[in-house]
């Protein structure tokens, strides 16, 4: 086999075979093969596109590059869920306890945010003391012992998905159904989950910015999980505004405790309880949607979520103190209101817009290895359908600095479209592909 | 500028500006740009196609990234050839010294032998003695005082056309019409031409399978000439069958002898006087096609033709002995007739099958670097729309090896269909683009 001959017949829009992507992945994990044709390969297969067959075999071959936990000795079902990323998103912190309380260990591999997008990681180590880097035993351990464990995944899990990915990032191979796909689900598959729920976000503030794509995102990631033995199911959810009120590491973390505490924001709350249900289904603790609400709706009300919380990060290091006191967390120095420049009815709240903003403000990375500021961000007061006055605030900005305070300001409010005509509130949900 | 905005920019089907393309390859050539970023671009470019404004632009960025030859102090017009390459295409070796024979001095950068094609270097160097690498004091002064000049490309020539040609050949991105385009005329461009007649072939031995991709490599080139104020005229000629009887070094040469001595094959012969003729025209020494073809038909039955390709030969240190006794050529030990099978009409003299059979026989390179046989090769005694007898003989077969001739044997047989209806013979041009 040579590898040219494998890119050319990527460009004549011919299948590969199962074979030919193993042997192709391989060699570029092993060196064998360089990242110039590896480059070529990924645009041709960029602009020319890939089978569902082509992308289980890649999603395979990548989850194989490395170790392959198997939490089955741990857990009777290990299932994991993921996000597809967006902006104010902290699902995962309030959803993990909440699984985990009613009896489903869950134990999860994150990342680190980029761009507009935040990422779990960064809002847990807002926690003095959090510890987000395990080995494979503590992180076994701590899914046996204390049921939940949240952690950064480690360099030997799809070693050629993070190779692959940090050559798509320079040659403009980023945007490809199948191999953003393929990336997702190789990792999910390596770091051992049985079921999968998917949360594939949509809209201005989303990596994929149309339903259309979305769904094509969608229905190809629980084609993957068939094909491979595996279960998923896929929510198609909205990000055209941010989830939630808070967007910004220790505001989001807070706004997780919040959740657990039932004072948290309505949308959010609604979020979470649907996608830990649905972990509860098709993990086969709950025989029904229906069941599956109950159980977690009451769990989170009785407060054996956020005492599951508190047991996991104080597994992993963090200081339960900043935890029960949240004032204590990250601040910013400077805080201020942006108000309504007239009365009407909100028509946009730009995600993107509102995460870029976050990220002038030091709450993320403009690109891998900055350091971030967990004090900063932003409150969002307004969801679009809902009515504001003239000088009512809009949002709240955390900053510290006049010069980020300032531009954010400026990006802020062009974030935002007020209307005199109603329009109705966004769903929170699009669909979801099973 | 960011080179990944650039790959990203041609993904997406958008136009690339002139300074974009100079940047991007200037990067490239100094070793700024990476060859994987340059890979996926290139795949990006096969894929989405360039405009003649992005391809021209392409052109002079390469042509530009090394020496700039000029030739005006020496010729009145700077007048080359290029052949696309093809099997059995030894017109330089009559036409540079035709041409130079009828007033206009001829000096030209030629290239080797890869695949089934041959190259007039390798021909050239059948000849003991012959010196094909020069200086660029050594190619001008010889351009100067003998009228003909034939030489290798030297290193400092369009670095950046080598430097793209070696990384398109390892990731699939050879057959794409702007950037084949844009790398002949860069280095015609670099090695100083004013005005070039382009030989595009046709057929199944050539790289251009079809008359329409042939069409377009054609009128991309002379659209080029144009957008960079030089002159080009494109032949379509063809390629389906050898063009000559000889293929195979010391063979071809020989061929080319007798042409200069005025008893060549008709066909070879007939092409070797209409590129001659047009080089007179675009070189401004004949008012017009007519004029010229009397001109070179007489300079080439008078002998001075002949005469000027000894100069020629002498001036970069062949041995005349063996041009002038050319059974002193390099020879075969082994050869053999191969036989028609049946008696009727010759429909097809594969022309690919010709050339890779002579590889095989060790006259061509399956790839650079290889070393070649310059006695070994293949007479093709018939053409296409010609009887034959049973037991007459299609081929020659020069070989010196009972393995390499059996094999060429099996593949010559291969090459031939021969039917019992009439066909017309093959045309030589297929039309002019100018």
């Amino acid at each position: 086999m040579r590898a040219v001959d494998i890119i050319i017949k990527k460009r004549d829009r011919q299948e590969l075979t199962a074979q030919e992507i193993e042997w192709f992945i391989r060699g570029f994990t092993q060196g064998d093969i360089p990242d110039y044709q590896v480059a070529a390969w990924a645009m041709a297969v960029l602009l020319n596109g890939m089978t569902d067959e082509e992308t289980t075999a890649l999603t395979l071959a990548m989850a194989r590059s490395g170790e392959m936990l198997d939490l089955r000795s741990v857990v009777p079902i290990a299932v994991d869920k993921h996000s597809t990323g967006g902006v104010g998103d902290k699902t995962t912190l309030v959803v993990a306890p909440l699984v985990a309380a009613c009896g489903l260990p869950v134990g999860k591999m994150s990342g680190r945010g980029l761009g507009f997008s935040g990422g779990t990681l960064d809002k847990l180590e807002s926690i003095r003391g959090f510890q987000a880097n395990l080995t494979t035993e503590q992180f076994l351990a701590q899914l046996a012992n204390v049921g939940v464990v949240v952690c950064g995944q480690t360099a030997d899990l799809a070693p050629a998905d993070g190779k692959l990915y940090a050559l798509r990032d320079v040659t403009g191979t980023v945007q490809s159904i199948p191999l953003i796909a393929s990336s997702i689900m190789s990792k999910k598959i390596a770091a051992g989950a049985q079921a999968i729920v998917l949360d594939v976000k949509v809209g201005l503030g989303a990596f994929m910015k149309t339903l259309a794509e979305a769904e094509q995102l969608a229905h190809l990631m629980v084609a993957i999980a068939r094909k491979t033995g595996r279960r998923a199911v896929a929510y198609l959810s909205d990000m055209n505004q941010p989830l939630g009120v808070a967007v910004g590491n220790a505001l989001e973390l807070r706004e997780a405790i919040e959740t657990l505490q039932n004072r948290g924001p309505q949308d959010f709350e609604a979020h979470c309880l649907e996608i830990a249900s649905r972990m509860l289904v098709i993990g086969e603790q709950s025989p029904s949607m229906e069941t599956a609400y109950q159980t977690v709706a009451q769990v989170l009300k009785s407060g054996k979520a956020w005492q599951k919380f508190l047991d996991w990060i104080e597994a992993q290091g963090g200081d339960l103190g900043v935890v029960l006191e949240p004032h204590r967390l990250p601040s910013s120095k400077l805080r201020q209101e942006i108000l309504a420049p007239e009365s009407g009815v909100i028509h946009q709240v730009h995600a993107e817009k509102v995460g870029l903003a976050a990220v002038y403000l030091g709450a993320g990375r403009a690109k891998k290895g900055d350091s971030i500021d967990y004090g900063v961000g932003i409150e969002v007061h307004r969801k679009v359908g809902e009515l504001i006055q003239k000088n009512e605030p809009l949002f709240t900005v955390h900053a510290n600095g006049e010069e980020q305070l300032s531009l954010a300001r400026q990006m802020l409010s062009e974030a935002v479209i007020i209307k005199e005509e109603p329009i109705d509130p966004l769903p929170h949900f699009y669909g979801v592909v099973e």
